[in-house]
């Protein structure tokens, strides 16, 4: 078991640990300087972060040329490759792709990609509004704040603002980005050194995945778009000990729960969701027997299942372990002391566990239903159907009043999602529909009435193929018009899937203000209370947990011990081929095998780094102290996922592909000289 | 959330809930007389134990009338349904069977019922050969001990000798055990009303499953065996408050667990299990739509799994439940601090607690491999495969220095198991062999030198086709052969199963013999010490936990609130007619429909009883004081999972056939006529 040294974070702020997900307007220069000799100046840091660029889907990126060219993972881009491999009927999942000229950059449709451009402190305002709401109305009011601070910022759809919560309430930041919406898929390589080792070598260290994939910004002109702000690129092979920063956009950690919290992800939230994602995950690899189409079309949902439940057992591997969680308690323990011991913040702080103790036995009690009605179904046609059933009730209303996704701000995002051209396979969508309506009943029980409202009669299989089969939502158009018509003519609609999704408003709504008001709220404000008191103990000088925002990691390459027996952090070319059995998932593709006299073996493949990173950080560009691109982000190692509660830097790694395996493989396994040529270092 | 009551249990002997599962030779005929006002004599409970039948693959049943007629539930002969319409190629599970006469009772291949003719105790014996050995000796010096006892005992393979080890080692029993081999299905109704309601009502009341399986015992004369300890009949409408017994054979409890080994439950070994038959559960959803005959042949299998699935997670809640689980740590509490107030107890007990606690480590250390590699791939063939390999290389040695499962007295199921004429599919086998070993290679990872012995350079799958292809494992001809050839012959087989069986023996073995070195033996020696330290502090008067022997509980007719609304103790078929909706599994069979104006509607269908029962009662008879049927135990409620850890008398309840509505549907919608002659109340 780790030793788990992040307790440092809260126990004292002179941390020597290469901890942190820092956000970019409270960097500790000062401890990168002491620890590593060089000080980001604040250009430094506004460059870097004008070069990062967020997946809108849930991955992270870098602009590396001029000419808009984004560097991010295969497994960030495979959705693209696997929709354009629909529309072209070509397994370019497999074969890998490469636009030998501009013009076969291919569309993809679903992707957007953010620049964070601003970051303004609105802390005050939304704590002003708040301050003396009863709890059951907090969520309301800070809503509708909330709405109008996006709402002002957003001065037209080329931007997307959001008031994003941090410290779990403590403060609160607008964060305003620039939207790039034309964005065209350059290279991927095969799923079989994308992925190479598979889920047996998923989150393990040493790898050997060239997992890369080249998107480029276009601009509204149809052409790419300049991007002054781009990383350079480093060509010195990459060594141990060296000086790494990670920016990126790490999508959530849980490290200032509390230890009922903590309990309630351990017993119940957790073991739900890993029973859930086992089972799914049972289905698809058996539905990939169905047939090659099959296989092909539902392998991207398979590794996407498999990915999380693997980062799950590793967040229950560390609640699980007896002293990690004790030092919780005690860390608990020992703030709730202080507080205790002053007056002043006994009265004002005092309560707070306590009080959050309560909100979670509530939680626990909504979450099934909200779980099962208002998160509702994984299906693309069902999410078409309820965005279109509510935003025809939702857009008629003003602005603050609207469920928050249905704001202005958020409009662009929606007709985008609405207009998606990427295809939709009819067989997949009544599988994971049909897994859907089996477990609202499993969840709810065959007498719930909002079941017996939603099954009928009828057999969720049943019901799931006539619903599928029956819609017309499959048509970008018809939802574009839906949409257009508002709700005159949505309650004109006869198609079954709107009625359907009809079904499930009233009670779904019902239990999402429940949770809104009872829980989400109070919690937040609790949230808040607990910031502040730990601000007053430990001070300002730490960072949030992550929020799918930009954050910014350094660190350093380094090995690290596991059952006693050293990692080193480098792996080579070498390697990879001595790792190659032929039988997937550890056959090299037929590019590698060709290509392998010609190739440097010794080359630096994937590299093991101390930066503090969890998922979302896929696709972070790892860079130097000069800002060039030293490596790509698209993976940890096991002990990482423990990273959700607690950082071990004598344990926690990022793993990323080296420039120098990008470089290398690009020019002489792919011949994609014109990328090699845009990524050649600028010196 | 539940009051848990039975803390009664350890806290004081005077307990006044229906808890409790007895054995019979220490019953509390003083608490019924006390609570019931009825004081079973030792005939009567000679004659209840006698009429009891345990269905070896693990179900309860019992005798019912003087020409072995044995009554079971559905699901306990479903697999003899199964196996008998893949050899008849119709679809009996759907359809149902019903043996006109005598000669269409057709032979359950791998049956066998066990009666339990006799006990005696064995502790002293045992306890005094391993008085004096080290712990790591423990295990062997034990086992060695257990195999000459129960070869003494067995006189002919007619017997079956066990020991059983009870309180978790503070009293060991022998058990003789009867053999009836030759076992005959009578009757079992269509699935969809056994089964009525399906996993979605599965542990739920109100049920109205008519969950009944009627076999046959015949002689070595071939004919129905003579049986004059039988059950009689009740023909009374069963009501609430009545008095009723259960004699079964409950699988398992946990309720004298430390709070170790508790908190391993809830945070490791039922998390694991949870996610493992979640992702095979959903592989076998998916694989039922493979085609009819697929989903036919994996029913079974799936029920099985969804079955599973539920008893763990009722388990799991439990444990989640702070409330209950802070009682056990106060009971742990309350109790050593009795050991440690006495000086002579303390010197003896007082370290129990903290060992214990070391094991389970060790026991965590060792579970993956163990699981992996000794338990080994859920194969009927494979399993074919490894008895050989392993009755080759035992059998020659002497008898007490056997691998358990290969000592004299357990040969006669091994040869029985391997003589066995159910049908084998190779389609199905190969999916749960390449389940397996998808397993193995992710619970050890690809580089564990176990895993790369055993896949070699290919993958699970391919490895999995071309060993059940190639196979000759699935006749038994060749099993018996070859079983009969010994280790010459054996060593001879070209057969790539069995080579392939033999790639695990080594691993297998090695950590099979540390885990009952390390973990097994010196938890059953803790065990020992801490019932001990139970009986000295609260006396004999108790029961142990469960262990799949037979047991008798007390109980009455009883309904319970849930959620603060009154649940009744009984059905009617009318409500079961009111719940069909025509959609599997809410449909009933055409048979009901057909036969629904001859039935009398308010007939008692299914009970809720106190009785105190967990997995393996199924099948068990409910009878009264008059040692006469009134029900067949098929299920518990989803409260009385919890069961695992504590009976909670509130909630905890028993659910049943009536005896009414077995003889009105045999009567009126089966026409099994000379059934219901059979079964006629003995007046």
């Amino acid at each position: 078991m780790h030793r788990w040294a992040w307790l440092a974070l809260v126990v004292s702020a002179a941390s020597f640990a290469d901890e942190g997900m820092w956000t970019y307007n409270n960097f500790p220069t000062d401890k990168v300087k002491a620890k590593y000799g060089f000080e980001p100046t604040k250009d430094w840091l506004d460059q870097l972060r004008l070069a990062s660029v967020r997946v809108a889907g849930g991955c992270s990126a870098s602009i590396v040329s001029a000419t808009g060219l984004v560097m991010t993972n295969h497994h960030c881009v495979r959705e693209c490759v696997e929709d354009l491999a629909g529309l072209k009927k070509v397994d370019l999942t497999k074969n890998g792709f490469f636009a030998r000229t501009e013009k076969d950059e291919a569309r993809c449709d679903k992707f957007e990609l953010n620049q964070l451009s601003e970051i303004t402190d609105v802390t005050a305002r939304l704590q002003a509004v708040t301050k003396d709401v009863a709890p059951e109305k907090f969520a309301d009011t800070q809503k509708q704040e909330i709405a109008k601070i996006e709402k002002e910022c957003q001065s037209s759809d080329e931007f997307r603002c959001e008031v994003i919560t941090l410290f779990r309430g403590g403060r609160y930041d607008l964060y305003k980005y620039r939207r790039f919406q034309d964005i065209r898929l350059v290279f991927a390589p095969e799923e079989a050194i994308a992925f190479f080792g598979g889920d047996p070598d998923n989150f393990m260290f040493p790898r050997f995945d060239l997992d890369v994939g080249f998107l480029r910004i276009y601009g509204e002109d149809g052409k790419p778009l300049a991007t002054p702000e781009h990383l350079g690129w480093s060509s010195e092979p990459l060594k141990d000990g060296d000086l790494t920063f990670v920016s990126g956009n790490p999508g959530g950690t849980s490290r200032l729960l509390t230890v009922a919290q903590l309990e309630d992800d351990r017993d119940f939230r957790l073991v739900y969701s890993l029973g859930r994602f086992s089972e799914w995950r049972g289905m698809l690899t058996e539905y990939q027997n169905r047939g090659v189409e099959q296989k092909r079309h539902s392998t991207q949902a398979l590794f996407s299942i498999e990915n999380s439940l693997k980062v799950y057992k590793g967040r229950h591997a560390a609640l699980a372990d007896k002293a990690f969680f004790e030092q919780q308690v005690a860390a608990e323990k020992a703030l709730r002391a202080k507080i205790d011991g002053n007056p002043e913040w006994k009265k004002t702080y005092g309560a707070t566990w306590d009080t959050l103790a309560g909100i979670v036995k509530k939680q626990q009690a909504y979450r099934k239903e909200y779980m099962a009605l208002e998160r509702g179904p994984s299906s693309d046609l069902f999410t078409f159907a309820r965005q279109l059933v509510r935003a025809a009730d939702e857009l008629p209303r003003p602005n603050p009043e609207r469920l928050k996704e249905y704001s202005d701000a958020r409009l662009p995002q929606l007709k985008q999602s609405l207009a998606s051209k990427a295809p939709i396979y009819d067989e997949f969508e009544t599988a994971r529909l049909a897994f859907s309506l089996v477990k609202l009943r499993e969840d709810l029980g065959p007498d719930h009435p909002a079941v017996k409202k939603i099954l009928g009669l009828k057999s969720p299989q049943a019901l799931a193929k006539e619903l599928v089969a029956g819609t017309h939502l499959k048509d970008p158009k018809v939802r574009e018009e839906l949409f257009a018509g508002g709700k005159a003519k949505l309650d004109a609609s006869k198609d079954p899937l709107i009625a359907f999704a009809r079904l499930y408003d009233e009670d779904a709504r019902a239990i999402r203000k429940k949770f809104e008001d009872e829980v989400d709220g109070p919690m937040k404000r609790q949230g808040e209370l607990l910031a502040r008191a730990r601000f007053a103990v430990y001070g300002t000088n730490t960072y949030p947990d992550a929020t799918f925002t930009l954050r910014l990691s350094y660190g350093a390459v380094k090995g690290y011990l596991e059952d006693g027996h050293e990692v080193k952090p480098l792996t080579t070319f070498a390697g990879a081929f001595a790792r190659h059995t032929g039988a997937e998932p550890f056959a090299l593709p037929r590019s590698w095998l060709d290509a392998k006299s010609k190739l440097n073996l010794d080359t630096p493949f994937d590299v093991a780094t101390t930066n503090d990173i969890i998922g979302g950080n896929s696709g972070s560009p790892l860079v130097n102290s000069r800002r060039e691109v030293i490596g790509l982000v698209f993976d940890g190692n096991i002990q990482s996922l423990g990273g959700d509660y607690g950082f071990d830097e004598s344990v926690n790694r990022a793993i990323a592909v080296t420039a120098n395996a990008l470089v290398e493989a690009l020019d002489k396994i792919y011949g994609a000289h014109r990328l090699v040529e845009e990524l050649k270092p600028t010196k």
